[in-house]
């Protein structure tokens, strides 16, 4: 084992994203023993039939005793809780991260509650499906896939072991700080999913034959919103409400932005539709050429 | 050949649509002479070069001419001056249907040009891709997709005949009259497109160095939406033109069920974000069941 190398990782939390880093790092041969643990006995037992990491702990301070690096894959509104619990429990020197969805703030919750002699390196994998639970985890999950950092305070040689540690399970490591990853995340991820939820719940109160026909007629442009609705409530009602103010700068754009779009179809402004369907053409090219979909 | 086969049909207008079907005749083995037209002389090259049809007709005089089908696969704006140039070469007892997306404003437009002896059956395939021209067009496009048709006053013999071609096509037709399409369409197909291309026009406007972040970062969300986005520009534009009414109607409650959620979001209301998130899932277990996604 190298200088560099973690001897123990913990995994608090086994839901798609805590479940797909044990299954990836085991993929990938890995030599670290894996512990987990998740507050809910029956997950526990699920990750246990699964064979999920190298041991599945009853307790909290359990798993993370002797640990080099602690992930906390837990809904954003839970970090605080949990790093309470496991606080006096950690290893000295040991890393603790997370794969909270939003940035600035994890770091205020659990930033306070991280020892001396500790290091809070906040993170963010940019991979996930609209399943959850430990059944829907896959080794696979993060290849090729964005993991986003938050060094903050910590020292160069702790950053290198958890890029090293994400890279291994094929995950691509970029460091930024936690207000610019709240704001790209806000337009990227968090209100897409707004939207989505909003217009399949707009659906629901439909009358009852309309509503079944929509379901029938999903086909091209709902379905994807329905797939990004199914996603973990939870998980997302703790996004919304942890990235309110990055959330609700980017609503307020988009508000103005679909007004100006009503606005035109009223009016029959067919070149004002034009203009702008011709320009997010562009947008899309440049996603393909940025290796991001094909 | 049986009484109720056709013995020619005309596709007008060869892009994704058009093409698709000559191609899917052809792959079906329907024994029925395709002729195709479009305006455009580069397309019609590209189609010759392609191989789509039996026959590319320079003039759509000649393309309709003896036709027992003619198939209008034009934006829907501008479905009614097609129909005024065709309207003197058809044969008697013809069929005409189309493949647009809003249906009222298509029967609007070329009903009162439809001669005594042929007969109106407006249509609509749900099947489609982001790309557009003859290059985007494949055989298997309508397996297993819906077809909306439009009965109207047309004899029911005739009605058959257009279901026959469309289930030889792979696809599986339904009638239903034109509002009630115009109201399921624009909130399964119109209002996501419209969304899709009012987020992913708000990400253009960002700051350069933002704007490159979101697109690095499109993964989950963003990524879906500019798939969508990415749709013709002419099609979409003669659609939220064409189908006005209903798209500000469900446009409307949209605006107030996103309102509903900013406001919950501000006021850090988990419980209502939870509620909602909740009931959206079922939605998408509905058109899992439904057969309209896996």
């Amino acid at each position: 084992m190298t200088d560099t190398a973690l001897s123990k990782v913990a995994i608090i939390g086994i839901g798609l994203i805590g479940a797909s880093v044990a299954l990836a790092a085991r993929h990938r041969k890995s030599d670290c023993h894996i512990a987990l643990y998740d507050r809910d006995e029956a997950v526990r037992k699920t990750a246990q039939g699964l064979n999920i990491g190298d041991e599945i702990c009853a307790d909290s301070a359990a798993c993370v005793a002797d640990a080099d690096l602690i992930i906390l894959a837990v809904p954003v509104g839970a970090m605080k809780a949990v790093m309470s619990k496991i606080k006096s429990h950690l290893k000295q020197g040991a890393i603790i991260t997370d794969t909270g969805s939003t940035k600035r703030s994890v770091i205020r919750d659990i930033g306070p509650l991280i020892p001396d002699n500790c290091h809070l390196i906040a993170g963010h994998p940019l991979a996930g499906t609209e399943f959850s639970g430990p059944e829907a985890g896959f080794p696979s999950l993060f290849e090729g896939r964005y993991w986003l950092i938050i060094p903050g305070e910590a020292p160069q040689e702790k950053v290198s072991q958890l890029e090293q540690f994400l890279s291994a399970l094929g995950a691509m490591t970029e460091q930024m700080d936690a207000e610019y990853h709240d704001r790209v995340l806000a337009l990227t991820s968090h209100l897409p999913h707004l939207i989505a939820y909003t217009i399949v719940g707009t659906a629901t109160d439909l009358e009852q034959d309309l509503k079944n026909d929509v379901i029938r007629f999903s086909a091209s442009g709902f379905r994807y919103f329905t797939r990004i609705a199914a996603s973990d409530p939870v998980m997302w009602r703790d996004v919304f409400i942890n990235n309110d103010e990055a959330i609700l700068e980017m609503l307020q754009r988009f508000n103005e932005d679909l007004s100006y779009l009503q606005r035109a179809i009223r009016w029959k402004e067919g070149d004002k539709l034009f203009e702008l369907f011709s320009r997010t053409r562009d947008i899309r090219r440049s996603i393909i050429d940025a290796g991001q979909d094909s």
